[in-house]
């Protein structure tokens, strides 16, 4: 009889995986040639999803020629609604693996479904796991035994407690590469698309040796915002941030409102350069192709 | 190449498929002779997981002469830590099966991974889609199209809108039988474990054809509060509840401060009884092995 | 120099005096004829504002004759904007003393200002104090000292702890007069105004030896919902309701959306009585002018 | 007959008086040669509550040697349970004035009771009115009649929108001196005290011309992390700080653990400076006594 795989993996002896105990001078999840968790800062952007060729060649580069360190783009996306444009899935990933060659950045892409991580691990260079499934427990397993980093989104609802644990389900398979991303909580304030949790930045960093980055773009909603919330993240201690550009954020398929012009991300970068000079940190060199 | 398929459904002309009305009357969701959503109350009581076989065996008895008439228990458990007790697995189904040739009464248990769906469906009569998998979309089209009842609860920070759309990716598939489960959001407040939303109750069933039911163990997380909570939510309309039940919650492996003894089961169903009549409603007559 | 009093009471020896082990049979606090704590329910129902002369009179009346006991209305408004109508003042209280007088039913209005409780004092025959002074500790002692009894309501964030500790103040002034109000909290959740949280009923009821009544209007913002959740909140546990209705619901000067009818007030009455009496208790009987 | 004053101020034409629009280049609130919502930062530190001379007069110092701006402290504290330290009041008034004597910085201290006014405005040179308060019409209007700035801190589950209304009860009065204060807002989040919510910073600054400063004590509840969110807010585009400091955190009555020594406050002003510089804003000059 068929008998799927759902054993526990023995827990460590003492804390857990992620304790800051056991690598207490932080990691550094390195893919691609881009570093998380260093004294230099990651900055990950691109569109909410890969929409067209042109789209995601003109927005990858406006990311490159802007200072990003590594791509971000969905082929497949989540969407609360089944009828909504789920991304273009396989061609997407295509498309931004193109993107790859062309700027050299690594990508970074969400995967929803264990059974598409072969086709995700053929094109990307780190796993993205969105908040709706930041408790889904057999793709964190599956996940983590390819062995590929993981970028770890915060559920909307999770505390932080439950954030780090859902972290120790990747880590527990024996593959150390997480990074954290704080991207906003669901609270009763209806002003902002959610409410950023910057605190979560100094406690998480306090408890795990994982690096920590910051969505500014779904922490807030709004590209007038992001840039603000990008630096105050940075200034909280963030190792990085993950933000949506797009080439032409009013013709987006998804997020365009929160979404920054080629020109928004440039003037953040400068201003991020500045805070983190400030702090003692610096943005890791541009990428060339 | 390998192609995911992540087409989305064509969206229905007019209302979504959850809407009221489609089907004003309301829909009656049937499996293995239990009926949810008529004039009749439907009961689903059960252990938080199946342990031994000796455990399943006394609960599910308890629960058929207490006057249930769905057998509930996890043979794959979620759990924040990767190290706690995940459930029986396949071992858990099988007692499941065993105990419903016992009782009589038909089996909802969680599956939380599109690929033990063939397996679960072999044991169960209806799948029951968990709060953290709410909008694990891939698990819900494919629990859709295995043409099973599903069992939804909802996310703990889903709005409502958000929990009718989860379960129109469900419906979309062709699959109309789909309950909803309220089961407490999470809140600022302490002194419960969730806090459970009864205004949930009204409101979906105004917007939806769908039986709604409520969960008072998850929504309170005390046994003592369970009852009254139970009879709260038959009177804002539940059209039944999911109660955990235990032969001996004190040896519980988890969830036993939340689950009722045998008595306490029974006191509650003659009171549940009691407001059903008084609301013009009864209790499904006891199942009979 | 003037020195105000600020000075706290001398802590009790033991319990607080809020706990249900000083009297674990329950308190009754009684007002105008009015019993709220007893087997029997007290239901207070009026509109939100009095506005004219003729709205109260028809208001009142519609309330006696569906079977209240507690005439609510409020004179002093609390209000999100300082240019919303903030009631009728010193002239509302007359008109809600002249509805005593015509209809028999004791008056519960709102004081917002310590320096109001003279003058409302006058009138009223208990001294309502709102969500947003829950914490307005100088209120809740001037008003303690009044020995009028208080319905105090729950804060919009307030924990239960909170919550008990504020009655407390009032406890700790000698008077033991308090009634407590679950009237919902504010959650994430868009489709209700408030998320009215029925757990509170039996943690209250557990915890503490006053009486517990739940506001079904402003816990969900619709009176379509209201009776629902009326019925929900007295199979909970609770003593008694808080209801909004108004003789003209569409022509109220504020919160008609959530206002029962006259008529709706008298079907969710009928509803109540056999509900209560499932649950072994009975609504008063009606008040004779 | 007595008569109280309950009469709305009349709507002003156009925009709410708070409005952006109103003072599109912001609004610089001064006192006591402090001035908050210019291009330099303004810093309010001191202890959670005046407790004795030494202590107060211990802490002043250390704030003005540190570079503070004002000193914060209670004389009259809310507190949670009425028997607990509720601060010294009019004694206490007097230290903090004594406090102004020896180090020039002006005070800021919470007001509580309109019928304190009158004493407050004696001693201090600006007016807070707390969380709890924020919607305590009847003390809004009142603090907004002395003519003194008001510093108003966010209500633990306000909306920004109920926020700048609870201004708008002061600016009516014809008092336009009003400075905000974001301390974190109420969520399921137990590892912090609150959730600082710095979203709230670019969304205030963007509808309104009042300054908005940030209390990252109580926004956190951990001294460790202070200094940390205070760089953030500042990076948000705060346009200072209050901070709670305490000569000896470790003996403190109240909010020792969020209390910064005096070494802390001096280590996290220098990091402000240089965050300062890198957002082309700086620290305003020290006081000289």
């Amino acid at each position: 009889m068929e008998h799927p795989d759902f054993c526990a993996a023995p827990p460590p002896s003492g804390e857990p995986l992620f304790a800051r105990s056991r690598q207490p001078e932080g990691r550094v999840v390195s893919f691609g040639g881009a570093e998380v968790g260093g004294e230099a800062l990651c900055i990950m952007a691109g569109p909410c999803s890969v929409e067209t060729p042109e789209q995601l060649a003109r927005t990858a580069r406006a990311a490159a020629e802007g200072g990003a360190h590594v791509l971000r783009g969905g082929a497949f996306k989540p969407r609360t609604s089944p009828y909504a444009f789920r991304g273009l899935g396989a061609e997407g990933l295509e498309l931004l693996a193109q993107a790859r060659l062309e700027t050299g950045l690594p990508v970074v892409t969400e995967v929803m479904d264990a059974r598409h991580l072969d086709l995700v691990c053929r094109y990307a260079d780190a796993l993205q796991i969105g908040s709706r499934n930041m408790q889904n427990y057999t793709l964190l397993e599956e996940a983590g035994r390819t062995g590929m980093p993981v970028l770890l989104k915060r559920g909307m609802a999770a505390t932080l407690d439950e954030f780090l644990y859902a972290a120790e389900y990747v880590l527990a398979t024996g593959n150390p590469n997480v990074v954290l991303c704080e991207r906003g909580i669901r609270t009763f304030e209806p002003a902002a698309r959610n409410t950023l949790d910057l605190n979560a930045v100094p406690i998480l960093k306090r408890r795990t040796h994982l690096p920590v980055v910051v969505d500014p773009s779904h922490g807030t909603g709004h590209a007038w915002m992001a840039p603000a919330m990008a630096l105050a993240a940075v200034a909280a201690g963030a190792d990085g941030l993950l933000v949506e550009m797009h080439a032409a954020p009013e013709t987006a398929l998804c997020d365009g409102e929160q979404s920054l012009s080629p020109e928004a991300f440039r003037e953040m970068m400068r201003a991020l350069e500045a805070v983190a000079a400030a702090l003692g940190r610096s943005l890791a060199p541009p990428v060339c192709a």
